[in-house]
């Protein structure tokens, strides 16, 4: 296998506070980090589930990726995240195979990992980030 | 916290054999098992990665639920599922807590696990599956 295990699965809310207490009075959880990523456009916050998290995304403006998201689909599942251990040979691997990435080369993603999305088209309409995460 | 592991992301899909094909040549992945469920109208395949699970979902008509959310929504995730160790325990905590259940108690899904969904307005439009898998 590529992966080694589903690094988180990303929810796009329209407002992260109301959602992390949402979460939090039904599932008794709670965020282990907040983070604002620039680059990605979005205020996260990770919630741990067994080795796996819940990546919350509120969108830092209506025109970023997960803004626009938003407004076509309303909040829900946004993308799914694999955690690699080596993101170059992962990416090398999906390229050989014909796979379409949006990311050809790795760039910094949250927690300070290397990331790179892969083209929803690789895997039935949903959008895949691998997660480099060493030996986990 | 409730559930104490991601027990599989649904992924919605048109053809289960092309996307089990699709998913092999990307990822290196073959399914541990696949299932006919009557009682949700679909045919599936669990991809096992990790301590968690893809699970692809075929509709067995297009008037079922998957059937219409393709009809919808195209490909995609459709919801989420949880690992609960007391699936009972898990929807009595749920329902104290206010959520909205589609089923207030507990039926027969995959692999023999008894399973609930709960309503996506509880997360963020996300539909949810309890899945009971005991000690795990």
């Amino acid at each position: 296998m590529l992966a080694y295990n589903i690094h988180h699965v990303a929810i796009a809310v329209e407002d992260l506070d109301k959602a992390i207490a949402g979460f939090e009075s039904r599932y008794n959880v709670t965020p282990i980090s907040r983070e604002i990523i620039e680059d990605q456009g979005v205020r996260e916050a990770m919630i741990a589930i067994g080795g796996s998290h819940i990546q919350l995304l509120e969108p830092l403006s209506p025109e970023s990726p997960v803004g626009r998201f938003l407004s076509r689909n309303g909040e829900g599942m946004h993308h799914l995240a694999f955690a690699v251990q080596d993101i170059e040979a992962a990416l090398t691997h999906l390229k050989n195979s014909g796979a379409r990435l949006i990311d050809e080369t790795p760039r910094l993603g949250g927690g300070g990992h290397r990331i790179a999305f892969v083209h929803p088209a690789e895997l039935a309409g949903t959008l895949v980030e691998l997660v480099e995460v060493g030996n986990g």
